[in-house]
This record gives structure tokens, C-alpha cells and sequence, in this order.
């Protein structure tokens, strides 16, 4: 594995292995120095031409558990705003000596386009309405560990409630659900959902009061304000009443499902009731498993023959 | 101790320790390779809603010092920005793995609010006009050392002047003198002062000329251009005349008197004299003994059971 | 050597020595572990008034694989920007500990002010037209790896093509390729060239069809879009068609010379042909180089008495 652009490069095989790996980063993070040398000397470099403090600093803390280096490069005070081209940039950054880029980036298929020009390793941390596969991964995870399904995912039930239509976590999700054997139910209004859902592994519906006390997994879409200036939503309120988690809803969940959004979360849009109260909620479980994931991912594309490294303690 | 938060929580004893480790700190950062391995995987995050690189320059040195792994949490690039909820940002951000937030903002109280959402230890770097706890004792060290006061500040007489009304330095600095046993007169016009001192263990005096010559501390705020928009002070130049150290009131210092400031300094405002020109100054004195209080705070916070560990060098 | 401020200020034999010590750096870049102990504890902070992320990253990558602790001075976010002096940021910064200040600064001869006010190391990394000394080693190193000329550069044709009036890289380079032995030959339109050449060891041509069969360095400036702004140049297309480096002058060229640009590009203004396609190209080796040659520059001001610490691998 050299790159992890898309989930749909990863066969089930392979998103078991790194979630297995995964438990074992999840054990090094338990320890009282949470800190490996297996990537020591590894340079890892952040690329984010979209902010996202979040992603950016889950990355950076795998990162450094496994003392690799990090780097931050701020693409808004860079040359790329003097009209430096794309490749040039990687090609600039790479020549410094760069040993994989995590790079987020407004267009689908950015991260897929640098993989010309460079030997680093390429992480999408998400790009555009594409893929975000980390997140797919962290998810897959918490509901592995959630529900005790080491083995798979089959006979499941998932529904991912909201703007699936401009969501790279729905795509990225409903592949690595699917993978895994879990039956996808997209809930959305159809102004929310991608004009065509050929090819899609899901079921749809367009009330999640039909589903809400059928599912093993909730997965609640943070929805944006950007779409009610799009005309598709009418208003936030309303789309609260026909798809938001109120306490009305979640009291009708099964007493083991899960409920999870991968943040930020809009309280008092898709989240009315307050995540606090819902015993099911696995969302900050969500964040400290990402940091885990991408521990596992970093190795796997950059720490070839260092597997006893993840042994040891940082000297 | 388990969060930093107000000088008034501090009893003279526990202000006594703190500054007594400060030494240590002070020896291990003059050492050829200032830096022990105390803090090892400790992972301690800034958080600052309000910009100062300065203190937030002082707090990784810090904590770089002791090995500590840092990071900076850019507030203005982050999902507080989309609208996320303080409460959301950091519970979040505590699920990646953080042990303890160094946290400025503009609001007093918001790092006491943010107890409540963390396990992590909370330093207040400054929140709005009430505390600045770490310039305190900073301050306190530099009187301590510059006035071979180990045992107390007994018989001190200390004037802080200018903008006391909206300092957290001012409030902070008050506390802690008093509680070190120092005699502490405010020097001010009445629209910097508070409109009431009820229960503030101090002095008042409108003139600075009454006070200098019998002062061991003169310890002068910056004085804000703000200050004037409010109408609270007609003129800088006529503030500068009445409360500015020039050379006339310099020479009219105790030869031992100590001069300090908590900078930026306003040159031509409040610091009219150069002080390079003040043997007594010890403002630079105070930026260095800042990094070895807060090396002092980060290990009280984080290091139980590393004490062994102040001694060696790092690895 | 306690600074590094201008090519002016080095012999041959001491630009010689820092790049025998580059040859070295360049070994510890190829490593599987890039790293050395050397500058372990050393504090490195780079303070760039004016962006630059390419150069800064630069710095940072090089002061890493020494084992620095690095910091970035935020410039937009500091006290600079309530009105601070730049002595007084200096001094305060000074203050907490540094060993070495990396200074950009849009004002020629900063870099040589700071000096004034602190006991560490300055490297200008920029300085207004005035110059960039690692830019100019690491093209030193570039050329003399490139044609394999360890012991000088006597004979070597190199021309510099394009904005020399405002480019501190040409003032720089012409310094230390005239200093090793090289014939340096100006190729620039009248309005891009300085009021007066009296005193540069150059020769001047206004037509780069005359020089460039015979070069065995082309080294190309980037142009700048506000030149035609100022009225210095009448169109980029224009310039382009005079200056540019397209296929039919590529074809031209020795087939051992070099191409070289500081960097970030024009593609389509000074280089009309893709590098890509230009056997000679050393683009992306300059950049490379800019790593190792910092390193030395970095070991050699901070590294004394740590010699046998470039020989060992970093803990």
C-alpha cells in the first residue's frame, strides 16, 4: 500500500488488517507515554488547501505518537498565492525531502492528481464531495468495537441521515460499510441526495421516522446553512422536524445502536437532543479512534520494516 | 494541583513552592542542553482566542524545556469559526489525547468553563480583565531573585501603575504581592481605577511623583490607545506627563528599586526613559524567568511521579 | 562564524568550507534516518516578516534533521502589530532563549540591525534587494556538484537572466559565483538592471539569443507582474519573447549546461519550456540542496564542540 486515496481501493481484507492494527495503536495510545519510535526520521507534511483544525491536528497527534516529524504547510501564505501552479508546489515541497503529504483539498481528485508528482505517499484527508477515507476507516472502527463485530459487519443496519448529496464521509462510509457487509439506508429529503444512486449499495428512505428503531447505527450528516441559500433545503427548522435527533427519536432507538456524526455538529439541526444524554452516542469515541486510524494508516504506507518498532517504547 | 486558574487559589505556601521549583527550572535552562525529559508524551495543546504569541512562545518553550509535545490549536482556522460550540471544540480536541490546555480568551472565567469539559489540566494564560496567573508569579520570581527576598515580601512597598481597571496583570499581581506580604499602591487617574477596591488588600494614589522615591518595585502597566477612544483619558501625551517613567522620576528612584513592566511596552507612553538606561530594570529579567515559572506550572500539573526525571539529561 | 548576513562577508575558502560540509549534510539527508544529534537543545526560531513558506520550510527541515527545536515567530499575530519596536520584539524573544534567528525582512539591511540587540546567531534569509546568502550557496553547491567543480569555479560561463534591479538572489550569486572564479555575464533589459554596476564583477548583454549557446550556467530570475505595474517592463509577453527560456533557445544550449531558477516559477513568463523537459534542469536539485546547505550553514554558526555529533545517529 503506498497510497490511501479512496476506500474504494481497499478490499475488505485490507480495512480488516488496518483495523486490527488499529487495536494495537489504540493499546500504544493507553500507555502513560504514548509515544513509539517506528516512524522516527519519517517526515510527514500536511497540505490543507481547505482549513480543517480538526483533521489537521488528529493527523499531526498520530503522527507524532509514532515520533515521525511533522510539518505544517500553510498553503495561504504560500507561493501557491502567488500563482505558483499546483504541481510545482508538490514538486517543491517533495524535493525537500517529504515521506508522505496529508492533503485535503476543495476539488475531487486533487489528492489522486499529486500521486504524478511525487514519490511520497499520498493521504486524502478529503477532497471535495469525493472521499475522506481515514474518516470511513475511524468509523468503521468505532462500530467494530461499539457493537463487538470483529468479524464484519453482516446483517447490520446502518442509516446515514442527511445532505448525503455534498458528503465525501457518506460516500466514503457507505462503500466501507458495504465492504464490510452492513445493509446502508440513506434517510435524506431528495434535494440532499446525489441525483443518481446507480451503483450505490444502499436502500433509501425519506423519513427517519421509519428507520429509527430499526438500526444497529445511527450516523447523523452535519448539515450546512450554504444549502439553504442553495434553495434546497426550505429552512433548517424544518429539516430538524422531518431528520434532526430529538428526544423523541431517540427514544425510540434500539437500547444498542449506536449514534454518530463525524463533527462538527450543528445542536439544534441534525443533534437537537444533547449527545450527552444518549447513552449510544460513540461521537467522541469517533475523534479518539480517528487519532488511532490514522496511527495505523501512517505505518502501514510508511513503516516498512520497522514493525518492531511499534514494540518498543520512544526513546 | 490539578488546573491553574486564578491567583486567589493559590495559598502563600503553594506560591512559595512553585517559585522554589522555578530555581531548579532556571539551572536546567541554563544548562549547554536546557532540556529534561519530565514531560515525556505529555501532550499540551494552546488555545488561544485572543492572539500573543509571546506568551504563547513562552508556554512552548516551556513545555519543550520539560520534552512535552505542543501544539497550537489556531482558533481562527478552526470549526469554532463554522459556528461549533466552545463546549464541542473542546471536548473534542481533549478526545484526541491532551493533557492539559493553555488557554487565553477574552472572556473572564472561560478557562474555569472549560474545567467542566475536560479531564485535561487548564492553565489561564489571561481571560478577559481577571487573572494572569503565570505573569504573577513570574513577577513574584523577578522580585524574589532581584531583591533576595526567598522568605517573603514582608515590608515591600510596591506601586503598580496606570490602566488598573482593565488588567488581568494588574488583578493577578495584587494578589499575589499582598499575599507574599508586600505593601501595594495603586497609582492611577480615577478612570483607570475599578469603581470599587472593596476587599483589594492595596493603596490608592493619584500621583506618581508622591510614591517613586519610596517604592523597592515600580511596577508600570501598559497604558492602551483604546483607552482614549473610550474617553477615559484625554490624551495620551498628558497621561505620558503625569504617570510616564522619564528620566526626571528615574532619578529619583532607590538605588536598589526594581522597574517592571509586562510588556509590550508603549515607549514615549508609560516607559518615556529608555530602559536600557535603568539599571534597575528588570523587564527582559521577566520574559526569561517567564519560560522557568511555566516550565514550574506544566511540571506541578503533569508531573507527579517524574520527579526522578528533573534530574537527568533528556534523551 | 557567528552570522551569516551576506556573501560579502565570506572568502573563497570559507564559502569552500561550508560547502565541503554540505557534501556531508547531503550524506545524512540520504540516510534512512535522517537525523543527527547535533543542535540537540539549540533553539531556532525563524521570524519572517514577509512570507515565505518555501524558504521557511527550508530552514525548519534543515534545523530538524539537526536535532533543533524550531519555532516560527508569527510577524501577523505578535506584538509587531500593536506597535511594538522591532528592537523590542527582538529582546523579548531573545529573552526566553534562542540560539539562532532565520530573518526575512522586506527592509534591506535588518537582519544586520538585529545583530545589535541579541547574543544569538542572525541568517538572513532575505532582505529586501540587498541579498540571500543560502540561496547563493546552495547554488554554489548546485553548480558545483552539477559540473563537478570541487575546487572553483574558474572559467565557468554563467549568465543571470532577467529582474537583477530587484533581486537580492542576483546580488547574492553574483558575489559568490564571481568569488569562486566564475565570469558572470548580467542578461536583463536596461530598465531591469541597476542605476549604476560600478564595482559588480559582471558583464552586461541585452540580448539573451548572444549568450545563451555559450553559458555553462543559465540561471534563470523570476519576474515579477508588478514590474509592469511600476513601468518597468511594457508586457510579460514582451519580456517573455526576449528573455524567455523556450524551446528554441533550450535547443541551444551546451548539452552539459546547467538551468537553474530560484524559485517559485513563471511558467510561460522566464520559463516558457516545461523543466521537465530540459536534461539540464537543476531546479528541483537546488531545492533539495537548500536543505543540506542550511544544515551546514546552521552546524557551523551553532554546532561548536558538537563535531562528533554529526558522526552518530539522533536518539
Amino acid at each position: 500500500m503506498k497510497h490511501l486515496l479512496s476506500i474504494e481501493d481497499l478490499s475488505a481484507a485490507e480495512i480488516h488488517a488496518l483495523l486490527e492494527l488499529t487495536d494495537h495503536m489504540v493499546e500504544i495510545s493507553n500507555r502513560p507515554i504514548p509515544k513509539v519510535p517506528a516512524l522516527r526520521g519519517r517526515n510527514v507534511v500536511s497540505l490543507f488547501f481547505e482549513d480543517s483544525t480538526r483533521t489537521r491536528t488528529s493527523f499531526d497527534t498520530a503522527a507524532k505518537r509514532l515520533s515521525a516529524d511533522t510539518m505544517n504547510f500553510a498553503v495561504s501564505s504560500s507561493s501557491v498565492n502567488k500563482g505558483e501552479s499546483l504541481r510545482d508546489t508538490i514538486e517543491t515541497i517533495s524535493a525537500m525531502g517529504v515521506d508522505a503529504f496529508v492533503v485535503r483539498h476543495k476539488s475531487s481528485g486533487a489528492p489522486q492528481l499529486i500521486t504524478q508528482w511525487t514519490d511520497a505517499s499520498i493521504v486524502n484527508a478529503g477532497d471535495g464531495w469525493h472521499q475522506h477515507p481515514t474518516q470511513a476507516l475511524l468509523d468503521c472502527y468505532t462500530i467494530r468495537t461499539g457493537l463487538d463485530r470483529r468479524d464484519g459487519f453482516d446483517g447490520l443496519q446502518i442509516a446515514i441521515v442527511g445532505d448525503v448529496k455534498h458528503s465525501r464521509v457518506a460516500r466514503s462510509d457507505v462503500q466501507a460499510f458495504a465492504r464490510l457487509g452492513a445493509r446502508v439506508t440513506l434517510v435524506a429529503p431528495r434535494t440532499l441526495l446525489p441525483p443518481s444512486l446507480d451503483g450505490w449499495p444502499v436502500e433509501v428512505c425519506h423519513r427517519l421516522d421509519d428507520v429509527v428503531a430499526d438500526v444497529d447505527v445511527l450516523y447523523m450528516l452535519r448539515v450546512q446553512r450554504e444549502r439553504m441559500d442553495d434553495g434546497l433545503l426550505p429552512s433548517l427548522a424544518e429539516y430538524s422536524t422531518h431528520f434532526g435527533l430529538d428526544e423523541r427519536r431517540a427514544a425510540r432507538l434500539a437500547p444498542h445502536a449506536l449514534v454518530m456524526h463525524p463533527g462538527p455538529m450543528n445542536r439544534g439541526v441534525e443533534m437537537v437532543i444533547d449527545p450527552a444524554h444518549l447513552p449510544g452516542s460513540r461521537i467522541l469515541q469517533q475523534v479518539a479512534n480517528g487519532v488511532a486510524v490514522r496511527m495505523a494508516v501512517l505505518f502501514t504506507l510508511l513503516g516498512q520494516g520497522a514493525e518492531h518498532n511499534l514494540r518498543g517504547e520512544a526513546s
